[in-house]
């Protein structure tokens, strides 16, 4: 059995932030076992699962990101769009633009400290759109 | 129900280069809705998704995984087969080997600026098999 | 049809290790065609798929990625569980936490040098959970 539903994000501000909850409630109940896959139609964010606790963790993601992939180099052609965007496609590769959890008894089976970041590559990056597929 | 297909691309210099057009008249009708899944079979190459538009965005990738992964550097131990080859798994691993995409209506639900890339990390590649799975 | 199952790897030293047969060895036969989805349930590891023949290949990926993600850095600010939290967190982003490999005939469509590796990113990690989820 297959359900797809498209979930919008509100625009968030450049980082990596926490969105389980923002994405479960948009879904129905999640019934039995199954999988759960999340793609962003996106090219400047990522999604990826990360450090659910401590609020230091996705700051020094974005520290790290931006440390991996420096704004305002001479090496980048593709600069038309202002200088976080070819850096912010970089970035949205090395996150991942989609991600598949496993659920069960109507709960994903992520770890105790795990949760689902969306990451905002983009200075402004406005809403965001997911396709939330349940296979069951 | 699942579909399953190999996909043989043809030899492709090294370099980012968006695949979406040669994976699909390569696969069967998309049927209704579900995921369409890719998984490349090497080690020294990649898939992702990123911007479908501009050609100078898969050249800034280029660069920018090459100096994330530096060539002919004194640390790798793994160098009998050129000084492409270790930098070609790191990278690997950093695009990803495996995809999953959703579809609706017999159409990837890519977003209006995404394309699938193959991710060519070798100097001399050759031919890559794709195997692609299509879950309805 | 899914069939889910929770695997415990046992604890290994920091570093990249080959884990396709311990993740075999714990799973059911593989009925038919499909894909096996596994998922691991810790924020500072990684599973990835790379080189399962050449045993500087695993070691190469641990000295680049700590070249990637250096420790010790003070722009870290997520240090109160040692030098190695962060970074391990953030190159489990990198290395990716859940992988699917399409299977066929009962085996793995992995390529003739592709293994799974487990990323152990921490000192002391300890065992690590996955959960495996095979669709047919």
């Amino acid at each position: 059995m297959i359900n797809q539903k498209e979930i919008i994000l509100p625009a968030f501000p450049r980082g990596f932030h926490l969105i389980t909850g923002l994405v479960m409630e948009q879904l129905p109940d999640l019934p039995g076992s199954g999988l759960l896959h999340l793609f962003i139609r996106h090219t400047s964010a990522g999604i990826c699962i990360n450090e659910n606790s401590d609020p230091t963790v996705p700051d020094d993601f974005e520290t790290s990101f931006n440390r991996l992939v420096p704004e305002g180099r001479g090496y980048y052609t593709h600069t038309t769009e202002g200088s976080d965007d070819m850096p912010a496609h970089i970035k949205s590769v090395l996150a991942g633009t989609e991600l598949t959890i496993p659920f069960s008894d109507g709960r994903l089976l992520l770890g105790t400290w795990q949760g689902i970041y969306l990451c905002e590559f983009r200075n402004r990056g406005g809403r965001r759109r997911l396709i939330a597929t349940i296979l069951t």
